[in-house]
């Protein structure tokens, strides 16, 4: 922060706050040159933040017609000599800098250099997440069969999740078949599977704040069609390229390009829609994009997904995921079901 | 959008987007005063946007690294004038507004005017989403009881919504049991209920891109001693009193008031810690707040809901909640599930 020349810094996203004061709801922590952080919540939030705050913050009680500006107000001059925030809205913004003048500045990247590096404690959580994620695929694999539903694959999946002690799903559970399999995000809707079916299945749990992410892909019946079998070993292909050269010092763009490139010598690279994985963490889509062009580089405590895919449109698709974590000497997978493409 | 001066308005809520072309998902609809309006999306969600954009609307695909200045670069002046948006970060508007000086300004008031009247396709969803959720009380109402885990009756409670055709819950399912019920938002964790225990349920279901929002409270087992009987009453009454007041023509803030009457009447207002309901639509909270000092006016086809609570901390707390629709001769509450206290 001082090195940066901040006097003080307005950490407004949820997931943030949580991450610095162990408290997951809305609310407003100013980390500031002179005194404790304090923690902002308003009375519906308070006794909560209480019970889950720790203790090196302090926290205040808002009024409940409290405003954003009514806290900046409140704040020694000092402290507003320039001020970082990590997340506003422009409209936030513009309000803010009519009482401030130039001193809002950002710094969102800041608390990310500092979030992308996950210590042992949050791996732990990442770890159970992971655990939880991995037996739920297994599930919706036993229930993925010729005449049943994809909502039904869902909602058994999300009950097993949260027995299992996820507090909830990371992102909406994808169960995508048949010519749904080719949109990468699944869209609204539902579809009876059956036989000749390719199943894409994206699903992660939230366990104690921290989110896991996999995908697998399944075919419904016995001998898939040559195409589908070659895009599946393409895609493997492409999965294993990026995990090879996943180490200490590598940039993250790399691992994208040696996916590409298995992908594309097939001629499969227009179908390759997105990029490669993203970071996980309290998030389910963290820095670093794992992507062309993206200079980050792999350090120790790093989590990522990898994540290739192709989508060949009206007709099917194909993604295998894993949430891979970078140790010294090597990448640890942290998700894991069987990656078989037929079932049974 | 020509009343205010705006020669173009960019919309990038994906909210907002969906209101306005059917397609749910990233992206960004350029609406200008010069031809149809354009929907830009990245490769990866294309198929989907061509399989669920209106016709009305151009559809065109971004390259995978284009940025949301590229776009922007790319249309003609006499769009950029005056150019309003829906929602934009502190940080984009600051880079944007390097290029293109004083034309951003934001637009998000004119577009939550019509999103906040409901049309009768609209209301069509937000009816079955409330008939899914009131499915989904009467369940947990049946599953709870001594000995049963929070996390098992929201298990259940899941698996039903995604069953009855709901793509997923408007947000995570509150079972707050015991003292954790003095907690409006629930917080983390899990915990067994047992006889004796108020156990606050908050609840929505998502169908067809449209939410509800109901709460109910219980008890476990017979008796409840007087001050939970007492507070159970006053919340009925706060409720009752709010919906009584509400007709077309009346502020939202009169609403709140009626119910802080009842509530401080009876000295617990120091205790009804949040604001008395929310606009529900296509998110579950939208304007406008049901506050104090909030001066829109109840008007034909608003969704909003009505949800006074209190809370005593470290003891129990006590929120009951519809979904209601104003109509042109009375209000509607869309949502249903008995209304005791006790259960069985």
């Amino acid at each position: 922060m001082q090195e940066e020349g901040f006097t003080g810094i307005l950490i407004r996203s949820p997931a943030n706050i949580f991450y610095f004061t162990g408290y997951m709801g809305p609310g407003l922590l100013l980390v500031s040159v002179d005194g404790p952080p304090i923690l902002y919540v308003y009375p519906l939030d308070y006794e909560l933040a209480q019970n889950t705050c720790i203790d090196q913050v302090q926290i205040s009680q808002l009024g409940m017609e409290s405003s954003l500006k009514d806290v900046i107000e409140s704040i020694p001059d000092s402290v507003k000599v320039k001020l970082g925030f990590d997340f506003m809205s422009a409209e936030d913004y513009l309000r803010l800098s009519e009482y401030l003048g130039n001193s809002l500045t950002p710094a969102s990247k800041q608390v990310w250099r500092l979030r992308m590096i996950k210590d042992s404690d949050e791996l732990e959580k990442i770890r159970k997440a992971s655990e939880i994620s991995s037996r739920c695929m297994e599930l919706a694999r036993d229930l993925i069969e010729d005449g049943v539903m994809e909502s039904e694959v869902k909602a058994e999946v999300m009950k097993e999740m949260l027995k299992l002690g996820a507090e909830k799903a990371a992102f909406d559970i994808i169960v995508a078949s048949g010519p749904r399999s080719s949109l990468p995000h699944g869209g609204l809707g539902d579809r009876m599977m059956k036989s000749g079916d390719v199943v894409v299945v994206d699903l992660g749990a939230v366990y104690q704040g921290y989110c896991s992410d996999m995908t697998r892909t399944f075919y419904i019946g016995s001998d898939p069609d040559d195409k589908i079998k070659e895009v599946y070993e393409v895609v493997s292909r492409a999965k294993k390229a990026a995990e090879e050269a996943a180490a200490i010092g590598v940039k993250v763009s790399e691992l994208y390009e040696k996916s590409y490139e298995e992908i594309a010598s097939k001629g499969y690279g227009e179908y390759y829609i997105h990029s490669l994985g993203h970071g996980v963490g309290i998030e389910i889509h963290e820095p670093p994009r794992v992507f062309r062009g993206v200079d980050e580089i792999l350090s120790e405590g790093l989590v990522i997904t990898i994540e290739p895919g192709v989508y060949l449109p009206g007709k099917f698709g194909v993604r295998i995921e894993d949430t891979i974590l970078i140790r010294r000497d090597r990448i640890e997978t942290l998700t894991s079901a069987p990656y078989d493409l037929e079932l049974g």
